[in-house]
C-alpha cells in the first residue's frame, strides 16, 4: 500500500500512480518472463531473425536469470517498472547489442499476456492438486468416522438424520465440481498468445506454432485481436472457478464455526488451532475457519472486480488492463492458503460421539419409522396416525440408529465411486 | 412483479410473500417435473414400492400431461403453490389413491433440485447451440471481409493496421472459450440429485442409479447432502457459464456500437435495425446492440446475486433457495434472446471498404514500414530513424496494406484452425 | 417474463427485445408521469408557448387521468410501447391537435427522468416510514423485554451476558444509519431535470424554476446534461440506501432463524407464521424470515447490477438506461413488502424467560465476576486468580444477573436517547 | 502480499494466516490509537478508575507515542500483532504497571471499532476537500471554455450542440451528489462506539458521554451491541460513498480517453501527461486518465467485497471482521490519489476550438433551426418540412450557434447556482 501524502512531489506521485504496485506484484511473473523469452530468442532464431550464435548466447543468458529466480535471490528495484525492464536489463548488461534483440516481433503486451497465462496455468494446477489433497482428507474422515450420527437439519432447524461419514464426503464430492470449473480455465489459460504483438499481429514472419510447443501449450489463441481480448477474460474465468472453490470452502467452515458453539458442540478442536480467553475459559474461537470463511468469501467479490475493471471497454489494450493483477494475484495466494490450514486443521478436528443422546434430537427418526411401518405394509395413513400418537403421548422411542440402504445414504455412501469420480474429473 | 399495497389483506400478502412469482416461474420446470416423475414411478414400481398396475397408471398419466405441457396448455392456477403441487393434483384427480403415491420416497426438495438440474441441462445445450451458430456467422464473416483493412486501437489512438477479417474472427475464437465454461456448467448440472429425499436421504430401499439412467444423467450426485449442497452452486455455476458468454457479446456490441458511430463510421445497419429521429437525418441509433450490451451487463451480475443469497448459510436446506430460480430463470431466457438478436442483426452489418482512405489512419503502417526495413538488414537504428523523419517531415507515405504471414494475422487467420478448436470444445 | 421462443416471428421478437416489460414496470410511473406533464402544460402556458386555453384544457384532461390512474383503472395495451405514450394517446384522443402540444419543448427521455425522480422521492420516503414503524415497535419491544437475559456471542461462542433489551434496540438503532442513507438518496432524487430535454438542454425558452416549484422539487438539476447524467446515478444512489436498509434487514432474520433453532431456542413464533411437517412435530421452519434474509440479500445484489449496465459508459444517453428499472422497480416493491413482513411478524415473537438456567452459559459472568472484584480493590492478577481457581474446580456461581450501568449496556439502555437520535436523523 | 510456499514452517504459516497484513494496514491508525487512548485514559480518571496521577502518565506517555508518530518515525515489528499491541507495549515500557492499566474497562474489538471509526471521519473529510479542490476546478474551467461548442451525443450518435462549459460543469454539479453521499458516510461514522466492551458492554462505570466529547464525536452509538453491529456497516456505508465519487470520476475519464481519439479530437494533453511510443508519432495514451478509470472501477467494487464478507452473519463479533481493512483502507489512498491526479491533470487539458467546423456535425443544428421556425410561429409541420428539404437537398446551413436560455443550458450555465447549491451541501 502507498499512502497518498501531500508531502510527495508530482512526478513521483504520477510515477506512483502509473506503476502502482507492479514491481512487487511482478515477482511471482519473473520466472514465466524467461520462460517466455527463451521460446521466443529460439523462435527468433529458428526463423531466421537472429543467428544462432546470438539465439544461444540469449537462451544461455536467459537459463542464468532462471536460476537466480529458483534461487530467490530475484529482485525488482524501484528504478525498473517492471519484470519485463529487469529481466532485458540483465540481458543486455551481460549481452549488450544481443540482449536488445529480445524484444525484435514482441511487445510488451503480448510478453505481460504471455506470463499470465503461463502464470494461471501453474497456478491453476497446484490449486487442483491441494484441492485433491483436501478431498483426500475428507474422504478418509468420511471412512473413520461413518458410523457416528449427526442432526441434519433444515431451515436450521433439526429435520433426520445424518452422520459425519455423511458431512465430511458431502465436501469432498462437492469438490469435484470445483475440479470442473479448475480444468475449464485451465483449458481457457493453456492457450498461447504470444506473437499476437500490441493485439494486431505483426509484419514480422514468426512461427507461433514452435513457441507454442517450446512453451508446453496446448493450442494457439490464433486470432492476435482474440489473444489481446484473452485479457481480462482469462482472468476472469480463473476467478470463477477460484469462486467455485472458495464457495465450498466457505460454507465447509460455516458449518464448522457453528459445530463448534456450545449451542452445537459436534465437534472440537485441539487447543492450538484455536484462540481461548484469559478470563473466560469456554471459550475456543475458531479464529482460522473464521478467517478461511472469511477470505473465501472475499474471493468470491474477486470476479465483479475484474469485471468491472474491464466491462464495457471496446476491443483493444486499454492501459488499466494492469489493474487486474492486484486482485487476482494476491487472491491466488489466499485461496493456496485457504486450502492449506483447512487441511491441516480440518485433520486435528475431534469428533463428539454421543451428540444424538441430547433429547432434543430424539424426534431426528420419526419420518425413518414411519417408513419403516409403511414398508412393513401399514398403509401410510395408519402408519402417520401411529407414529404421530406416540409422539404426542411421549411414547416415541427413537431408533438412534438408521438402515439407510440408497446410493449416497448414511449407510451406503459410495466413497469408492465418489473416489472415481474424481479421478475421472481430475 | 407484485405490488406491495396497503389494501391488501395480511394472509394474502403472506401467501404473495412467500409463493412470490413461483408459479409463472414454474412453467420452464412443469417437462422436467413430469420426466423425473415417470423415472421416479418406474423405479418403485422396479423396486416393489409401486405395483406394476400403479406404475403403469402413473407413468401414462404422466405422459397425458407431458402432452399437454407440449401443447402450451399447461397451467398452474392461483389455489396451486407450484408446479409439483398442479402436477400432484392431476394425477390424484385422474388415479385416486395411486396418484398420491407417486410421492412415496421423495420429498418437494428432492423434486425441486431434479427438476432444475434437468432444466438448466436443456437450457445450457440450447445456449451452447446459439453460440455455435453466431461462431458459424463471425467465420463466414470474418472470411467474406478478410480483405478489408480497419484501424486497430490501444488506448482509445489509432495504433496499426487490423481488418474485418481479424474482427469477426477474434470474436468467433473468444467464443471458444464460452463453450468451454458452458460445458463445465453442463457436467455440473448433468447429475442426478434425485433421491437425496429433504438432503439427509430416506430409509426407502430407492434405486438411484435407474432412474440416474431413466433420466439420462451423465452419473448421480451421490452423497445425498452433497446432491443437497448442488442448490445454489448448480445455478451459480450455469451463472458463471453465461456471465461468460455475456461478456463476450457486450464487448461486441459495444464495438458495434462504437463502429456505428459517425466518428468511426467503419459499419453500418439497414434502417430496420436501428432507431432514428424525426428531424435529425444523421440519427441510426442501435438500440438492438445497446440493449445486448446492457441485458448481457445486467447477466454479469446474476452470479453476484446468486452468490449473495446462498453464502454464509450452513448445509441443509434454507426456504431463500426459492429465490435462485428468480434471478437465473429470466436471464437465461434474455441470455438466449441476445444471442438471437445478436445473429439477427450481425448477419445484416454493411461494412464501410475505404476507412483508411481518411488521413488520421496514415500513421497506423509506421511500424509495418519500420519492419520491412529491419528485414531488409537496415539496423534498427537506422530504420527508425529513416521512417520518423519521413513522418516528420510528410513524407511518409503509408502502404495501406499488410503482407502480415505469422498464424492469426491479418493476411493469415487460421480460420480453418479456429474451426477445428471449436469442434473439439463442443 | 417473456419467454424466447422459436415460434415466434422476428419482428415480433425485436419488439419483445426493445420493449421489454417496460408497459408493467412502467404503471408504478403513470401518476408521476401525469404530474410531470400537468406542471410541464402550466409552464407552457406562463411561458406563452402554450395559449390559456390550451393550458387549461391539457391540465384538465391530465386531471381526469390522474382520476383514472388512482382508481386502480389504467392499463397500457400492448398496442403503446410505454406510459408515455398512452398519457399523449388519451390526451391526443380528447383534445386533437391540442393533445400534441403536450411534446413541445420536451424529450422523452426527459419526462422519464423526470418521472423516475418523483418516484423514487415517493417510495423512499415511504421506506422511510416503515423503517420508523419498525423502529417503534423494535424500541417497545426492548424495553418490554429489557430484563430479559440472552447469552451474548463472539465467533459464535458463548461469550458475555446480552439481553432482550439489547437485542431489539440494537437493530433499532442501527435503523438511523439506514435512515441517514434514506435521507442522501431522497437529497440526490429531490432535483428537478425536466428541460434537459435529449441531455443537452433546447433554444425554447422554458422555465425551469417553475416547473420545480409545481413539481415540488427542493431544487433543479440545472446542469442539462448533468441532468441526463443523472440517469443510472440516482438509481445506484438509491440502491445504496435500500442495501443499507437490506443488510440490517437480512441480519436481524438470520438472529432469528437461528434464535429460533432447537439449539438455541432463545425464541418462538405463533403457529401462522411458521410452517411444520406432516410428520415432524418439532419443526416451526421460519419461512417468513428465511425469504426476508433471502431476498434483502438479493437487494444488496441491486447495486451491482445498477453498477454494471451503467459503468464505462461516456456521458450522453444510451438506451440500455432502460434496462434499470428492471431491477430497481421490483426491488423497492419487495423491499416494502420485507419491511412489512418483518413488522408484522416480529411484533409476534414470544420471549423464552429462563434461557440461561441452562448450564452452558455458566461461564457468561466470569467477566462480570472479575470486575466486581477489580472494582472492589481487589488487584487484576489476584481477582484473576480467585476467579480461574472457582472456574477449574467448579465452585463458580454464575450471579446470572447484571449491574452494568454506562450508557448503552444492559442495565441502562438509554432508549431515549436512541428515540431522539431517531428524531433528529428523519 | 505473502506468498505461501511449501517451505514456510506451519506455525509461521498460521502467523501469517491469522495476522496477514495487519501491522501494514494497522499503520494508518496509530494516530487515532492514541487520541482514542488518552480519551479513555482521561475517562478512567474522571470516573476513579485510574489515580490523577496514572492519569496524567499515561496522557504524557501518549502524548510522547503520538509525536513519535506524526513525526513519521512509528513502527510496528513482526513482534507485534498489532497497532495496539504496539502502543501497549511503548507504554508499559515507560511506566511499568501504570501502563497496563490503559486496557481497563476496555476491549480490543472496542479499540478497533474506535479508531476505525477516528480514522473513516478523517478521510472522508479529506475526500471532501478534494470533491470540493476538484469542484472548483472544473467550475473555472467550464467559466473559462463556455463559448466553446462541442458536439452532444446520444446512442453514441452525433446530436445535439453541446459545449465545454456544459460538459465540465455537469461533473462539477454532479460531483454534489457525491458530496451527499460523503456526508451519510461521515455521519455514520461520526458516532462514538468506545466503551462497548466486546459487544456487550461492561459493568465497570464508564462514562461512554466523556469520551465521545474527548474525541469530538457527534454523539454516540448508544447501543453496545449496535455498536458492534457497525464493524462492517461503517465500513460498507463509507464504500458506498467512496463508489459514488469513484462512478463520477470513471466516467469523466472515460469521456476524457474518448475524447483525446484521433476520431474525436476534441481536447489534448500535454506531452508529460500522456505516454508515446517511439515509433508512432500520432500515439499519446492518456494512461493517467485510463488508470483513474479503471481504479474507480475497482473501488465500485469495494461494496460487494465487504457485503460479502459481513453478510449473512448473525450479530456478534466474527473474526473475518478483520479482513475488512485489507480492501477499504487502500481503496481510500487509491480514491484520495484518483482525486489528485484528476485535479492535476485535468487542469492541463487544452479544448480544441474548432470541433464543429468537421461538416459531420452540421446536422446537430436542425432541431434549434426547427425550433426557431416553430418559435417565430410556423406551425410544427411545416417548419419540420422546411428543414427536412433543406437537409434532403443540403442546403442546411448549420448556424453553428446557440441561442439557448434556460436554466442550466449552453448560453445560460448557472453556475453560480451550481456553487450555491455545492456550498449548501458542503
Amino acid at each position: 500500500m502507498k499512502l497518498w501524502e501531500k508531502g510527495i512531489p508530482t512526478d513521483k506521485k504520477t510515477d506512483l500512480f502509473t506503476v502502482g504496485n507492479d514491481r512487487e506484484l511482478d515477482l511471482v511473473l519473473a520466472e514465466y518472463d524467461v520462460i517466455g523469452s527463451m521460446a521466443h530468442a529460439k523462435m527468433l532464431g529458428k526463423t531466421g531473425l537472429l543467428t544462432a550464435q546470438e539465439t544461444n548466447d540469449l537462451v544461455a543468458a536467459l537459463q542464468d536469470i532462471l536460476k537466480i529466480i529458483n534461487d530467490g535471490e530475484f529482485t525488482i528495484e524501484d528504478s525498473f517498472e517492471d519484470v519485463h525492464s529487469k529481466v532485458e536489463y540483465l540481458l543486455i548488461q551481460k549481452l549488450g547489442d544481443t540482449g536488445k534483440k529480445i524484444h525484435v516481433a514482441r511487445s510488451r503486451n503480448d510478453q505481460v499476456l504471455t506470463d499470465v497465462h503461463l502464470y494461471l496455468k501453474a497456478e491453476i494446477q497446484t490449486i487442483k492438486n491441494q484441492v485433491k489433497e483436501l478431498f483426500d482428507l475428507l474422504i478418509s474422515l468420511s471412512e473413520q468416522y461413518q458410523n457416528i450420527l449427526l442432526p441434519g437439519y433444515t431451515h436450521f432447524q433439526v429435520a433426520m438424520p445424518s452422520s459425519f461419514g455423511m458431512w465430511f464426503s458431502a465436501y469432498a464430492e462437492t469438490l469435484i465440481d470445483d475440479v470442473t470449473m479448475l480444468n475449464a480455465a485451465l483449458t481457457v489459460a493453456d492457450q498461447n498468445p504470444l506473437g499476437s504483438a500490441a493485439g494486431y499481429g505483426s509484419s514480422f514472419p514468426i512461427d507461433r506454432t514452435f513457441t507454442t510447443q517450446e512453451m508446453g501449450f496446448a493450442t494457439l489463441k490464433y486470432n492476435s485481436v482474440a489473444a489481446q481480448m484473452s485479457r481480462g477474460k482469462v482472468e476472469k474465468t480463473t476467478s470463477f472457478a477460484m469462486a467455485s472453490v472458495a464457495g465450498t470452502l466457505s460454507k465447509l467452515s460455516m458449518d464448522i464455526c457453528l459445530y463448534l458453539s456450545q449451542n452445537f458442540n459436534f465437534i472440537s478442536l485441539p487447543q492450538h488451532l484455536t484462540t481461548g480467553s484469559s478470563i473466560m475459559p469456554h471459550k475456543k474461537n475458531p479464529d482460522i475457519f473464521e478467517l478461511i470463511r472469511g477470505k473465501c468469501n472475499k474471493i468470491q467479490a474477486l470476479p465483479y472486480e475484474l469485471t468491472l475493471i474491464t466491462n464495457n471497454l471496446p476491443s483493444g489494450y486499454h492501459r488499466e488492463f494492469q489493474l487486474l493483477k492486484e486482485g487476482l494475484f494476491p487472491a491466488l495466494q489466499t485461496l493456496k492458503s485457504c486450502l492449506e490450514m483447512a487441511h491441516y486443521s480440518i485433520k486435528e478436528i475431534k469428533v463428539n460421539e454421543n451428540i444424538l443422546d441430547d433429547k432434543k434430537y430424539d424426534y431426528l427418526f420419526t419420518v425413518d419409522a414411519l417408513n419403516e411401518l409403511v414398508t412393513a405394509g401399514v398403509p401410510f395413513r395408519d402408519a402417520y396416525k401411529i407414529v404421530g400418537e406416540q409422539v404426542d403421548n411421549g411414547t416415541f422411542t427413537s431408533p438412534k440408529a438408521t438402515k439407510h440402504t440408497h446410493e449416497g445414504s448414511i449407510n451406503n455412501l459410495c466413497l469408492d465411486e465418489i473416489v472415481a469420480k474424481m479421478e475421472r474429473a481430475l
